[in-house]
């Protein structure tokens, strides 16, 4: 359509296609809301705000509901919300000992979700790719008919180029060069854009948008399991660097004299907070894994003091780290996810003895702790806002974008 | 003129200041240019560039000049260039050691400066600002008489609120919770803005504008004096952080076993990276100064053998912490300024040794480590782009912010 028109008529098909991502973006976000609501949140007209719904509607985006009566007199305002199981994307995720696959609705809602173990052992990237898109296939034939994709987005605990999707490096999954989108592609038979990116930052973005840092503009986001990744939001915007792969923040050098790490450089912060360092600290085998952690968290629960102990030697790395980072990066909030979530009501207490003699003060009075308010689903949730990012810039090519669930089975 | 015009004149007035700053700014930074070259540089038309030059010039702000013939036939393009000798802000520096003021043309240039020891003694800060306030009446008064000021920036080796230029803490000079801001304004009675901030913030800045990283997006500015103090260009903009303090390198852990640092801690980089490290290693007295430093450059040059291995281990400590903001940040360049700059032919060996083993290498194949272009004057020439501020983005109102060199007199 814009082919068709002249400079004035672009520029009014630009305004129109900014506007109906406004509110798209809005009802993504937010939920549920009102006509009224939207008016208030956009700055635009009541009419255009009608307008633009109607056309949402009409590309099966959003539906409009009248709320059921609070009890207050006068007709209830309709509201308008996302149309989740007319419009999802799939979400996926590659740990070092599983893959998960989710359909996320549109305004962020998990409708389904399957996670598999995957062995430590370091496979071959097709073997996981089959996996992957076996899980899809489970998830899209449980899919309502009517119902549309309109992406794919994965979180690859590694270095992943975004340009080509390609994992450069994923040290603790054991993949080099890996093509992670076109091996997806070819596996999938589902003709839908594939975006893959660095686990932490996305569930950095999840945070930053729906989650425990929801619209905050500095945010640090820290996610250890077997590795430590980071995700970084500055002034409103993903940090991305000059290669796109700041926040490798499991990579800082914290102990000189420490262990050495998968990456081959000696005392990385991932060795003195990752999964093995606090299984190491508990006198367990350090590949315990999953089942070894679990019994870790159920001790401390429980209050043994040998298991408290370690983890308040965890928390001290936790905190010694966090300390350089939060000089640097002056966020007003660190979100700790994935095993730091989990782990968090028992190591806060010495993180935050080390962040008191080691941040600044002015720095230091500005930034709060917390855990993920999303939990293991953070990485995912993000990599669902990656997937649905073409739609929420150009609503209009709602229609062009979206695939039939069931065209892969 | 903005009140007297209804909703099409305010935009159009808009784009008019939008058109002229985009002018004056590429004036600024690249230099005498032809009228051609800002056609191309801006995208404005010929016509449009035309206007602006001319009202630009009226402003006095920029000047055009007949350059000299090249030998090339035809008439020579004349040149738009900024009226520097009529156009000044004054650069203030605070560190620990001395303190500097300079007068810097628009363009860049700097016109006159005076750098005048300070006892490392913590002197009150009523000292301190008579002292800048003194070489500033020493600076203006050897201004032409029709030379205007535009306003102050100052570059302090501390925490500053950007907000009221109050200087929160500087622990190497002794400071704390100093209106820097209001004390220099009532010392000086020059009745321009003043404008406050760190200077490693401000040396990342003129690197980054016109210095060893000019135009790059992804910078990383790090400078060791007595402290270490950093400044991080991220995606084309200054990282300032939730409360504006972002980049206190300084202060990241780097030696758990190490050495009592200034702001309490135990084994923050500046205590292995510092004047006062270098010292140490070299078995000086760690308060010996600059003379004491200047010694240690010329033993290295000399090709004194203890001295440069003390080096080595300088640049192995340098190596270990850039190596964490590397993989944090990403960045394309990480540019050293201050001692960093002064003995980085000794050191960057051993910084390249580190970084080998403890960048993942993705991000290193991506990074360049380079000496400051600017050196000694880099926070003075980020101080004075600061105070530009103003006149950069609205420069219709210089006739309302020039003030007459001679009136602090």
């Amino acid at each position: 359509m814009i082919n068709r028109t002249g400079p004035d008529g672009l520029r009014s098909e630009l305004v129109r296609q900014s506007n109906l991502a406004a509110i798209l973006n809005t009802v993504h976000l937010a939920g549920a809301l009102s006509r009224s609501d939207l008016v208030l949140r956009t700055g635009l007209s009541r009419s255009a705000v009608g307008a633009l719904v109607g056309e949402l509607a009409e590309l099966d985006l959003v539906v409009e509901t009248r709320s059921p009566s609070d009890g207050t007199p006068g007709r209830p305002s309709p509201n308008v919300k996302a149309h989740a199981t007319r419009n999802v994307v799939l979400a996926m995720e590659v740990l070092v000992d599983s893959v998960a696959v989710a359909a996320v609705g549109l305004g962020g809602s998990l409708l389904l979700s399957v996670r598999s173990d995957r062995p430590r052992a370091h496979l071959p990237a097709h073997r996981t790719v089959q996996d992957l898109s076996d899980l899809a296939r489970q998830i899209t034939a449980r899919l309502p008919a009517d119902c549309g994709v309109f992406g794919v987005g994965v979180a690859v605990a590694g270095l992943v180029r975004r340009t080509d999707n390609m994992v450069l490096v994923a040290p603790n999954i054991g993949w080099h060069d890996v093509p992670l989108g076109s091996l997806l592609g070819e596996a999938m038979h589902l003709d839908v854009p594939i975006s893959a990116s660095n686990d932490a930052d996305l569930g950095a973005l999840a945070e930053s948008r729906r989650g425990a840092a929801a619209g905050l503009d500095d945010v640090l986001y820290v996610s250890g399991e077997v590795g430590v990744g980071g995700g970084v939001i500055s002034g409103g915007r993903a940090m991305s660097g000059s290669g796109g792969f700041a926040g490798e923040i499991g990579h800082i050098p914290v102990n000189t004299d420490g262990l050495l790490c998968k990456c081959g450089a000696m005392g990385c912060w991932e060795t003195e907070i990752g999964e093995e360092a606090l299984l190491r600290r508990c006198s367990k085998p350090p590949d315990g894994g999953r089942a070894a952690i679990q019994d870790v968290l159920e001790d401390a629960a429980r209050g043994d003091r040998y298991v408290l102990q370690a983890m308040k030697e965890q928390g001290r790395w936790i905190g010694i780290g966090l300390a350089g980072l939060v000089n640097v990066l002056d966020p007003s909030t660190v979100v700790l996810g994935g095993l730091l979530e989990r782990i968090y009501p028992y190591v806060i207490e010495s993180i935050h003895d080390e962040l008191q003699v080691r941040v600044m003060p002015a720095i230091r009075e500005g930034v709060h702790v917390v855990p993920s308010a999303l939990g293991v689903d953070a990485p995912l949730l993000g990599a669902a806002e990656l997937a649905w990012e073409p739609i929420l810039t150009d609503p209009a090519a709602a229609n062009r974008w979206r695939v039939a669930a069931n065209a892969s089975q």
